[in-house]
């Protein structure tokens, strides 16, 4: 990878030489990249950090990685309101901090040095990152670029590509851990990078955001090991709610049964941790009217992810097509679609 | 519960004066009825035991059970020379033991006040009770029956309440852990019994042979646990199989990827203890050529009950057929039926 | 299985004695066939024909049998309104004919030469053949057995076997068309028999209730054949709910599709028939509001006997165990359980 | 979208420059229209006719089309045998006639009135239209664009809108009836267009090509029709080789079993037409060695346009998804990949 990488170099500088000698923008906006490229040249010390992406998860997340580093925090995002709202929670906690609102990913770009996206889908990805004013468009030489969202493995391998080839470093970071994990700081961060060094870079700042942060490989690698744990918890769960269905039908106590099952070799988080059924662990969404937990519509979405890896990769998914399928099903259902997905206990007609 | 029996106490009480005043059998065998019951009038302190089915699991189990009881063994098998084995086994360890071998199950039956039964499916443990010269035509008042036979929840709650009826006592308790927990005596078994009393008598010989003995409820609950276990067990795997083949496909290294799950959301037995892959896991049966572990066959047969069950009780199995019928497409190939049932990761075209 | 026989003798001596006034076993056999085919010589010109099961299908089909047949006629029912209206039926039709009731499946056999039973479930068709004052108690040396009901292949070859073992002989007769079919005397019958003898005498009377008699083979022949026609029939009507709901939610018109579809490769019985969605096929079904056709609940019964025949032959059935448990789950919904199986398409979402 | 047909002028002007020695945009718009329909006037009795993609359906239908058209013929291909073999075959059979290749997608567009397309992908087709050098750079008014791919119902819809603002005309037009059909001239066209005129215009040149040709709807109600018959066709062929499968085990005679099953309810094109077991319909592929069919991989590419599609549209697809994987599953074996989808019967085990 570092020979391709090498490869991209004459073309890249060209571009960046040009880039660098003709003003693309406005006057003003010139002097400013002259002005941050000042600061970039002590960016070691002090990086400054732009953060694209202020929903559910990204506000959590930027909050923490805000309050834990002390340089300059550009913030980005479609949703005005989001804006005013973190850079007023953010003066509020912390009278000295500033946080800037970028008018566009490029216009962040050219302010940071680290760049952080949280964004829904694919689409959004690429839109920030190569669409019109998207960050390809400011990046500066060297930032590295960490997308946290869960998207195509294919989309996040060709976006990676171009910020490398546009003189950027990239890493793959998707999430597990869900809002109640991003407001605690406990995520954990399944990263795919180009080498250890971009790696040990972005560490700094997941660490800020979560708790656990594991290299799955290279690009790309992050978003694969997300779709195959989610994967494999969409079948772990409906078959949960199945067996426990089962039982509970059979004349079984479902605590009884869990309490089996937990100690045996069908245990499994979605038994031991999320159980579907009601008050059979309370602390799971299922005591909570299903309340509070990974919503079987984005379930539906990362299935939907698992689909286009397989398909791509030739890899026969039996029960996993038929999970996704179930959770489509399920989620034509308004009001289910927006439940923990563990209400598939409730689909298959489970009584509580 | 307690309420049936009472109902079907006038019955039996009358059943059992005329089996007990009149002869059913040659006056010889009726002889042999009277000895046994004056040595039962000191059962408590000396129950004589029955060992029926002495298979691979069976043989293990009846061990255990002999060498850790002081009392008279009666054994019975439909293979001799299984039969001959045990004999010799105990001959060889303990001088002054005897296992006697009985002619029949009512032979055994009429020598026994504990009973244990080890056998592979609904029509043997059916025959072995209800058939002719079955437990229940020699069975002694208050002998309890235990079957350890994972078999039809309507067929164990059916032969039960014969036991009962006919003045005998009897649990469900079928068994998780393999031939290798039989082997070491760490066997689990799933107990549904009509009372907590009943447990306790069970319990008292259940842990010569296994580690952890649970209540699961009413009689059949044993059963109804069992296979609720197994059909997440077997979910789970062919799950796991699935993401596994997946992430591999993807790239990723099998080893990192079971890291990850194994500690996200995804992790279940079938990932951290049996995962599919070879070398994953290295007391795994697929580190060992999936030899060693759970038949795929034998996964199947439970599948089967899974269904029976689901069918009774109007149950939807999603997941759950679908595995069923994967087993049953691979139980066709001789070899992976022979192998460890996560050789499911090899029929869906995984690589090591 | 002569043993067999011979242990059932005391009891039915009894029956016979006071009926027949002849023993029917075993230096006698030859002469009691003789005198009953005494008898019997009166009856080639006059048999008399005995009717068990005057339910929904039954009722319809007797009606027929018995206005085409110009001899005497017996019927059984456990429901004494259904027997009392049958006979009041022909009361008013036909003035000089009479219906006889029998008291039991045994006292029917003995005033019979041909017996016709149409049974919901498998346990009821071996009741009437083979439990207590069973059909079996009261046969007729030669009498043909037509079981028209659609059950387990290995209950109907059991039965069948019983039968020809007790001097009878045994055809099974699995009916295809439904209600309308019956009432309207078009049914298919699918007939298993030992041999083309067998076969030709039950034709008789079979093509008195419907319009085709196919054989399929020896005996249990017509119910595998039953059961295969009505697996694919489940998949093909899930499929064409499948594909319509598709196209109608890819924006086309219901019946240009129907059109497309019923003229290439995707055409079916579901689709040019019975389509699923409503007013695409007039007389479908569903454009009745699902009324008038083959119920969910039966349709999964049905799936039932599949399931078992695929256990019992070790045939791996991807799709078919998917449908099967689609229609149990859709039966769990008490309204759609009685509608005709194409409401899958609503169960499914799909928009009228 | 008139601002992007700007955008491409630059380069575009060159090409016209040199072809057609007039200028298309901006201010000749109107006069240039009015030039191309004097051309057109001419083109109305002498249309000439560009063809993309000479694969081995394009070669027979260009044969066919050629064939039966008294014009010019221009035809383009990236590969460069199948160009020169399809003038040669010309060549030889009429003299007179004269076939043109062109250069790229752009260069056939300017010689071209009317432009068909039979490629493989979304993305052949998108690059043939919508790429470098494609079908916009050349596009002159009111060209009729048919596409006969069967590609992503999106990605043919955004082709045809593309084609419209460019100024074209667009109908899509996927084709039933494989190679065979091809060759003979007798495929069936399922089209989507915006008006009745289109679907007109293009029936002249599809009648040429095969048999039937059907309005679906609006643009891409092509593409719909064509996937929602694959899927069915899909899911029939699989049940029909399950429902076969299980009664070939269960002793019933292949023909026999399927000649009761074509007169029953489950009678479909898979069953009657395109048996998967060998030697029960002569003309079928199976009774070829499965081969001269639809292959596998083939269906297996379309069922990914379904998931595709019912991604899109919500649709649940139970049966649909699970059959997509087993094609997957199959067509990881490189043999049956290459045979025809019927052969999913030998993957489930079938015996011939």
């Amino acid at each position: 990878m570092l020979s391709r990488t090498r490869r991209l170099l004459p073309e890249t500088t060209a571009h960046l030489r040009n880039h660098l000698a003709t003003p693309r923008h406005p006057v003003s906006m010139y002097s400013k990249q002259l002005a941050s490229h000042t600061s970039a040249s002590s960016s070691d010390k002090e990086p400054s950090i732009g953060f694209i992406g202020l929903g559910q998860m990204g506000f959590h997340m930027a909050t923490h990685l805000q309050s834990k580093s002390h340089t300059r925090f550009v913030i980005y995002d479609t949703n005005q309101q989001a804006l005013a709202n973190f850079q007023a929670q953010v003066r509020e906690a912390q009278e000295e901090s500033s946080v800037t609102i970028a008018r566009s990913p490029a216009d962040l770009a050219e302010q940071s040095t680290v760049i952080v996206t949280a964004l829904p889908e694919s689409a959004h990805v690429k839109q920030a990152y190569l669409g019109s004013k998207g960050v390809l468009e400011g990046l500066r030489p060297d930032t590295l670029c960490i997308d946290s969202s869960t998207i195509d493995t294919t989309v996040s391998m060709e976006v990676s590509r171009k910020i490398i080839e546009a003189g950027g470093r990239a890493v793959d970071a998707p999430i597990s851990g869900g809002i109640m994990g991003a407001k605690a700081g406990t995520l954990t961060f399944m990263v795919g990078s180009q080498s250890e060094e971009d790696f040990a870079r972005a560490r700094v700042y997941l660490e800020r955001m979560g708790k656990n942060v594991v290299r799955c490989g290279d690009l790309g690698a992050g978003q694969a090991a997300k779709i195959c744990n989610n994967l494999l918890l969409a079948i772990s769960m409906v078959g949960t709610a199945e067996a426990m269905n089962l039982g509970v039908r059979l004349g079984l106590d479902p605590s009884v049964l869990a309490g089996i099952v937990n100690t045996s070799s069908g245990r499994c988080w979605s038994s031991d941790t999320a159980n579907p059924v009601p008050n059979v662990i309370a602390s799971a969404p299922s005591s909570n009217g299903y309340e509070g937990g990974f919503k079987s519509r984005l379930m539906l979405k990362d299935l939907g992810l698992v689909a286009n890896a397989a398909k791509e990769s030739k890899t026969p998914l039996m029960l996993g097509a038929l999970a996704e399928n179930i959770y489509r099903h399920l989620s034509n259902n308004s009001e289910m679609a927006e439940k923990d997905f563990s209400v598939v206990y409730k689909w298959l007609g489970g009584r509580s």
